[in-house]
């Protein structure tokens, strides 16, 4: 299934998303007495069995006719996590990204860490400071963590992913390429647009060739396909967990392919205000942003 | 007040710090009949405010008799926080350790974040991995934030400071280097140890010239003091809420001095199992752990 948070008229919830509407989770459970996670990383930390009780949920509900949903028109989606423990991120991760940027592939999985202030959801604002002048966007497949672990090998990692989604890692080049570390450059307040929803697991499971496309206002730029990872997931958790306790709700942003602003060819082609970034990955949902002016 | 968290016989706690005893602020108030925050993460959001109430509270208790204290032998120290929303820290923030390093002085604050699953309390153990060969200590003055703020000026900066702890920024040095990002080799587990306690804004209005120290065993080799920061504590906060909103709890590691492991001549002396660092800081405490062997 694909969950999303989102707000209606009624305030802010977490639900099934299909294309037409969604199904609230925690409402269509009180309509049938079953105790049910008020908040989606609630519901994260129950990992698979709360994956398997949302969809008994929803077949019991469907049975019953005490579905409570809204229209798709009806809802704002939101990022779905707003405070992951933590968002650990892959550099050169695709070898056709770090051939454009010049760069060796690396051995094992470099990484950085982007603070969740940075998280904004679909249709909300990125922020360009005044004084950044290369502004970047990065498409990247993002692991949703849906279990607590440390040292899993590669052949176990499957079973601490709960689902999958989209994160846009967007950088400020010119601070990324002054500082050499690039933490500072993707760490501005909304540079991390999340969403639209996360798709499960046992809808997903083999997320090994997915095409990830980038569109800057009608313009196609990144096109690519999770093949071309260096680390492929199974991977990557494994290397993670070997330096950190992997926790519920953790979002593993596991790099981007080529086509980024700044290998543009002849000239790099940075964001400007008004851009609309949009990021297609698929069998996961499309994340549109707009990029203001800010201070 | 220098403020600690706590577990003794009754659980887990929080209070005011002696030299010889920890008031519990939730326990005294109870007897007093007054609300306060069961958690110190809870009391820091309440900032100066908070401070205030905890200092009229422990005199009211002391006129009325009815403290409620534990001898400081009777209780085992823990981090102060547990889930900061952020650790960020800076590289290359004292003159004397970018001149050991042969690196150039940063006109800006460079930066990166720890997971906060890198936090251990007073007297809990370093886990060297048994992949890392080169395992370093770095003492910093660590400042915690005590109110939300973004864009803030640095002659208000003081004004988002609720204190001062230290925190231990331990780097495995051969995975620094070889990544040259310097995030993951600074991102395992038991990797930034902090505490003892927090001493508060009002206790330590000027932190500009503060001795730092710290012991391998019985060895000192870190000794210098905050007046050779780079950016002090002010122009910090100013530059990082520039980038990110600051938020109540968040830890902001200000740079290591001259004195690391891997700077020592004529060769590194790098960590080993069994070692114990201490790190003194003026006017805050002392913090101690020992290296331990993981897998």
């Amino acid at each position: 299934m694909r969950l999303a948070r989102y707000r209606n008229e009624q305030g802010e919830s977490y639900g099934v998303l299909t294309d037409k509407e969604v199904i609230c989770l925690p409402s269509t459970a009180r309509r049938l007495n079953i105790e049910f996670p008020e908040r989606l990383e609630d519901f994260i930390n129950l990992g698979a069995k709360g994956v398997e009780r949302a969809e008994n949920l929803v077949k019991e509900a469907l049975e019953n006719y005490v579905k409570v949903s809204s229209s798709v028109s009806n809802v704002r989606l939101l990022s779905p996590i707003t405070s992951p423990p933590k968002i650990v991120c892959l550099g050169l991760n695709y070898r056709d990204h770090a051939a454009e940027s010049g760069a060796t592939i690396p051995d094992e999985p470099i990484i950085f860490v982007k603070p969740h202030t940075t998280i904004i959801g679909p249709n909300e604002k990125i922020v360009k400071p005044s004084f950044v002048e290369q502004l970047d966007y990065e498409a990247e497949l993002a692991v949703v963590i849906g279990r607590k672990v440390k040292n899993v090998p590669a052949s176990d990692a499957e079973s601490c992913i709960f689902g999958y989604t989209i994160l846009n890692d967007v950088s400020a080049r010119d601070v990324q390429f002054k500082d050499r570390q690039w933490t500072r450059g993707k760490s501005f307040d909304t540079f991390a647009p999340t969403g639209p929803s996360i798709t499960t697991l046992n809808q997903l499971r083999d997320a090994s060739n997915l095409s990830i496309r980038t569109w800057v206002n009608k313009e196609l730029r990144q096109n690519s396909t999770t093949k071309n990872m260096v680390f492929n997931i199974s991977d990557i958790v494994h290397h993670l967990s070997r330096v950190m306790t992997l926790e519920p709700c953790d979002l593993i942003a596991t790099g981007t392919p080529a086509g980024v602003g700044f290998a543009m060819k002849p000239k790099p082609k940075f964001l400007q205000t008004g851009d609309i970034i949009r990021i297609e990955i698929e069998k996961i949902g499309s994340l549109e942003n707009v990029v203001v002016e800010g201070n």
